[in-house]
């Protein structure tokens, strides 16, 4: 798999970068007259990854020489888990890599899975909080897709999808946020109570653990029938605008606290020295640090960076780099990487 | 209490100071015809402190204007604790401060407790090893004292002391050596025992756990009837040279693994970034930065530094410098005065 050059959409800030790191968009479409991946055969999965790939590789559009294609059988796991973990495709979509495929686009910033739960999901990500701008690269895709594939769709119900959840315009946006604020203060729960009232679901954005990875979040909409896609993606960012609000008032009064000044000034000084970081460790004090640059207590180094930062440093995207596969080694250059990253790291 | 100005003997780092912290000599002495501490009844104690008081405070030698003189009872249990934290007095001396006394030169090196276990301790404190040149201070003290004190002293048996341990010559020296690659190695319990067949003793220097803080250790000359204070000191010194010695080859094996590189380069990101350090934090991290100085893997910070930063942020000294008592506010000054003692220390 060759590594692309050029930055990739996850090593920029864009907008709002203190509370918010992400923005996805993803549009589920499927084909009429071909069972749903669940209940299709490998030869219908085959034609469909082979319609797909031709919709956008053999197109005139400039689209077909930003997009790369991979059969996901053909990569190694360490591979597909660093697509996985650069976020490209879904935990769920490489369990499995039979009958799968994925075209990914120079930066990393679109991709579109073949024979996930759908036959087709384009996945759009930006940094920072971007929903309208990610929503129109989305159709854009979906547009030119549609010229070639004739959509699975219904005047009533809009786009078909397997899961009637996904019915109507098949979008979920979401926002990854960053909250270390609102989980200290031991609110979070509630806040995901009440944005469920609303219609739209938090949950953590990684790791398995009470406490997500790093202290990031996913809000998604959840309702994708009755309303436009426009609709739902005003609707995100101002539910996430007042979140994001909270969040803020709850870190100026942390860092007032010695001890919260204590844990991130500890933590930008271990990352500058540490010779051997753990996953978990890098993750954890990340967090602290993205807290304090936000919060103006360090800077010296881009939120950006700190975004770009935390995708390189995952397991299987260092090994896919380096080729390293024991812990110890993985561990040696994920200290190296991050203490180069963060050499002009200070404390205001 | 005055604080003494100038530089203290420990805010220096004298010679082989990657191993030898410090050395002490001390002198047992008692008055003839008085009662020994234990058996002396409160005016025979206070004629003992005003007789010692004045041989030295009235003396016509230049040493009169050097010292100060201290009624234990008149200080603060934290003035103290904090000549205890400096070395000056034992922690036996401190737990009941009546009918005691302590003289004490400028520069902290030299102390005489009076009405300790005997009426007399002159001990001689430097830094680095220097047991050549701390006893012969001690000489010139213990004859300074003589032409004035009428000492206990038989021809057979040498000076009289309280404990039979201490007869003879009276002297004890010992040496305080940093040996954190001994202690790793899990060799320093038959390294101790090999010490005591050769008739000396080596013990914890601080802490009461299982592991001494900070890897500090005391060797010191158990015999003292038989042969001369020059002929212990020079015991002493070969035998601190062998273990200096092995604790050098261990500690050069040692940095060689990431993981010690580590653990060194960690302390000291940690304590040139952190808002808040306990007391039990500092001796632990200032043991690795002092291994990582004593080994060149860190540089820009003088061993002497570490020395006198080790006896400032001792909690007693630290409050008896501040006024400060609460242990936050402390933990937080511990902090302060460790980044800027060490701003200058980098990882070479």
């Amino acid at each position: 798999m060759n590594e692309q050059s050029g930055r990739k959409w996850y090593e920029k800030a864009g907008e709002s970068p203190e509370v918010v790191c992400s923005t996805r968009v993803r549009l589920a479409r499927n084909l009429r007259g071909v069972p749903f991946p669940d209940r299709a055969g490998p030869e219908d999965k085959a034609r469909v990854i082979e319609l797909a790939r031709g919709a956008v590789m053999n197109s005139n559009s400039v689209i077909s020489r930003e997009f790369s294609f991979y059969q996901l059988g053909e990569l190694s796991r360490e591979e597909a888990v660093s697509l996985c973990e650069r976020h490209m495709v879904s935990p769920d979509f490489i369990a499995d890599r039979r009958g799968k495929a994925v075209l990914i686009s120079a930066d990393e910033s679109v991709s579109i899975m073949v024979n996930e739960e759908d036959h087709i999901r384009i996945q759009v990500l930006r940094e920072g909080q971007a929903v309208e701008e990610a929503l129109e690269t989305a159709d854009r895709i979906d547009t030119l897709l549609s010229e070639n594939l004739d959509y699975a769709f219904d005047r009533e119900l809009g786009y078909l999808t397997q899961c009637p959840t996904n019915l109507g315009t098949g979008m979920r946006a979401s926002l990854t946020l960053h909250l270390p604020g609102i989980t200290e203060s031991g609110s979070i729960g509630r806040v995901g109570e009440n944005l469920s009232k609303l219609g739209f679901a938090l949950r953590g954005a990684f790791g398995e653990g009470s406490r997500p990875a790093g202290d990031m979040y996913q809000i998604s909409n959840q309702i994708s029938l009755g309303l436009s896609e426009k609709e739902a993606a005003a609707n995100l960012l101002a539910i996430a605008g007042q979140v994001a609000e909270q969040e803020k008032r709850v870190r100026t009064a942390l860092l007032k606290e010695t001890g919260w000044q204590d844990k991130v000034a500890r933590a930008a000084g271990v990352l500058r020295t540490a010779r051997l970081v753990s996953g978990q460790e890098a993750a954890e004090l990340l967090s602290y640090v993205r807290l304090g640059l936000a919060q103006g207590f360090l800077s010296g180094v881009d939120l950006g960076d700190i975004n770009g930062l935390s995708v390189r440093v995952q397991p299987a995207t260092l090994t896919s780099g380096t080729g390293k596969t024991e812990p110890e080694e993985r561990d040696r250059i994920r200290a190296d990487i991050i203490r180069e990253t963060l050499k002009d790291l200070n404390i205001t």
